[in-house]
């Protein structure tokens, strides 16, 4: 909680509203006990229901990944990371460097047996609901076999968080023919139209950027490269369309008045598409459950990760991945 | 002007809208006689200005581009591209297989002396107005020397639409630090700064996904692959704001009202924002003007790249960037 973008007092109305819905939750709250201290006692729930734990060192934003595994400081990163993998706490939600988080959580928690590295995964809106993205940005390295274990691990978390038994999985690329796009990509989709004849995955074809929007499969494989891009895309384009939204209805005084009288559904639609409400990552493949929000997160955001983990501990995702993954692995080598 | 996804009746009226303000256009229409001679009667300042050149064969969206430039068959595409090769015409518009738009132009328009591969670059919205980025999927090939080319091309293009001396550059990666993202961009980003450095180019760093709807940079630069995803992933985004926008409104009587009320300048964001309008793809780096148009253009949408063509023709722009790219090269070899 201390390298992080994100303010103090956001983080803790966040969770305190998540405990308001998820009543079971207990925190541990890795950061400047004074600062955290101040803040909490506006909110009884989350302080009756949390022990803090005081950390003087951070890692910053701006820290690189490799340094920061080397250091021997007791950062509260790496102490949040431990505790998970002391089994101390279930699953760590971090607000800070994507990169440093990672390259901890990869050393201390290390990845599940069959896989060979984590991806981000996100849920996605779309016209119809919502859908799995993964990788956002944990592996740029554009490979075959991580895009197949990219497309098991994303089946497994949405068969779990939509209740599908066997979730459609698309490949992104830049066109939907069979010819079109890089030579790796081509080579993961034989593997994935492999899988799919042998009743392993639910694999549908190439699927394009406008169709991660349309919903046109439940889960979107790519590479960390390409999907950071994407992401980052898409949250900046909503911004955009705000921003021209808020400067459309300053426009006029009866602009106004139609804002006005709109604003109820237009605040369920911001929330909706808000890249502050819908920015958390899940670290998909490791052995406990790390989840890695926004820098800029507001308390909304907060909120929906933290219902998030509470929703994928209560039913014990991981453990449920990692079955899911160890049968199709057996399926493949059958 | 058949192979197209776009409805002929979209294309004349966007044609004769971009007449009304742009008086000096002659167009050449290559397509079905009959049923361009059925709708054009509508529009009396188009019908005046135009000449129909009939086909009857025509490039369909799912044609390889490999064999549409080894076919012999007088397609409306090649004949629209021929007519540019052979001093005919200006500039080609087209609606339809942007991959055989890409190879036919190869194969008879070729590129400038001085380029090796083209690249498609589109003029983007953002906070601050607009914006270059390219490649948008000409060359999904990832290589440093085609990322420098199309620095060049994208700095040469943005000088002359947004009237800048230098225009600021940045490369898409996924982050800002040097250390982030592939070695193929690393290598790009010394050549860039060296160029810089050489006052040839104005190059600024990195830019990542959220940048370019903020408009950090004039040119944002990418290979064509990750261009393409990031386009249409915007395009996606724009409509599923839209979508719930719509339903928003609909919600209850009262948003309804306030729709109405507000729908003026609901109007302008939507135009603004909408890729059925912002769609055009011009390809740099050949000899003449080729521009592209998005499969589903309305007639807006068409109106636009004609504006566009109309402008960057008087602007003399295509001489103008051979001479910039020359100018650029000299530079880089002195």
């Amino acid at each position: 909680m201390l390298g992080s973008e994100t303010k103090v007092q956001h983080i803790l109305r966040g969770l305190d509203q998540s405990l308001k819905r998820n009543l079971n939750f207990n925190f541990l709250l890795f950061g400047h006990e004074k600062k955290i201290k101040k803040h909490i006692l506006k909110f009884k729930r989350l302080n009756a229901s949390s022990d803090i734990i005081s950390c003087e060192d951070f890692v910053k934003m701006t820290d690189k990944p490799s340094e920061v595994i080397k250091s021997k400081v007791q950062t509260s990163m790496l102490q949040a990371i431990e505790s998970v993998s002391n089994n101390i706490s279930n699953a760590v939600l971090s607000f800070g460097n994507t990169g440093a988080l990672m390259s901890l959580s990869l050393l201390k928690i290390k990845t599940q047996d069959d896989i060979k590295r984590p991806a981000i995964a996100s849920i996605w809106p779309n016209l119809k609901g919502e859908s799995i993205v993964l990788d956002l940005g944990a592996n740029t390295k554009l490979d075959e076999r991580y895009l197949v274990e990219n497309a098991i691990l994303g089946s497994s978390l949405a068969s779990i968080l939509f209740k599908i038994n066997k979730p459609s999985i698309g490949l992104l690329n830049v066109g939907k023919e069979d010819t079109k796009g890089l030579e790796t990509i081509k080579i993961a989709a034989d593997e994935l139209k492999r899988l799919t004849e042998n009743s392993v995955l639910n694999y549908k074809g190439y699927v394009e950027g406008n169709d991660i929007s349309i919903g046109k499969t439940n889960v979107v494989v790519t590479d960390g490269f390409t999907g950071n891009i994407a992401l980052k895309t898409a949250e900046g384009t909503a911004r955009l369309f705000q921003s021209h939204l808020k400067d459309a209805y300053k426009s006029s005084l009866i602009s106004q008045i139609g804002y006005f009288l709109s604003s109820i559904s237009m605040k369920s639609v911001k929330e909706r598409l808000d890249p502050r409400v819908h920015n958390c990552g899940i670290l998909m493949g490791l052995n406990s459950l790390v989840v890695k929000c926004h820098g800029q997160s507001e308390y909304k955001g907060v909120s929906y990760a933290s219902d998030i983990i509470y929703s994928l501990l209560s039913n014990n995702v991981n453990e449920r991945i990692k079955q899911y993954v160890r049968e199709l692995k057996d399926k493949v080598n059958n």
